[in-house]
């Protein structure tokens, strides 16, 4: 799975736990509402400047954005 | 601390455990020396596509990276 995916699926599922909509993370974080969804479409490679600022306001560590939940079986 | 600069402790860290030169995991990981070099001291805020071309090439899991190690104890 690509990392922009991973990214994407973590932004989502912790912008929930904290139960706030797309425009209120996007407001907190100070990027624009469009991009926040396309970054939750794993459509951009997003910076660890974004990274760092999103778990500021999401008050979660950053690694847990990169954090690959569903681990596929390596076949040797 | 800004995430360079864990960035780029965790990156040198890394780096060093798989017993590797800068040479060498820049051309691993296809990119510069000089931009390795510099991503090790936290000039640069990295995008998550070369984080994971690093995971990749040092086998480790991209969130490695992002790690805080050193957690400040936070007074409020």
């Amino acid at each position: 799975m690509d990392l922009r995916e991973t990214f994407a699926t973590n932004l989502r599922r912790l912008r929930n736990a904290r139960g706030w909509s797309q425009d209120e993370l996007a407001l907190e974080a100070e990027i624009s509402r469009s991009y926040l969804n396309q970054l939750e479409q794993g459509v951009y490679y997003v910076s660890i400047k974004v990274i760092g600022r999103l778990a500021d306001k999401l008050e979660v560590e950053p690694d847990e954005f990169l954090k690959r939940t569903a681990k596929k079986v390596r076949t040797k």
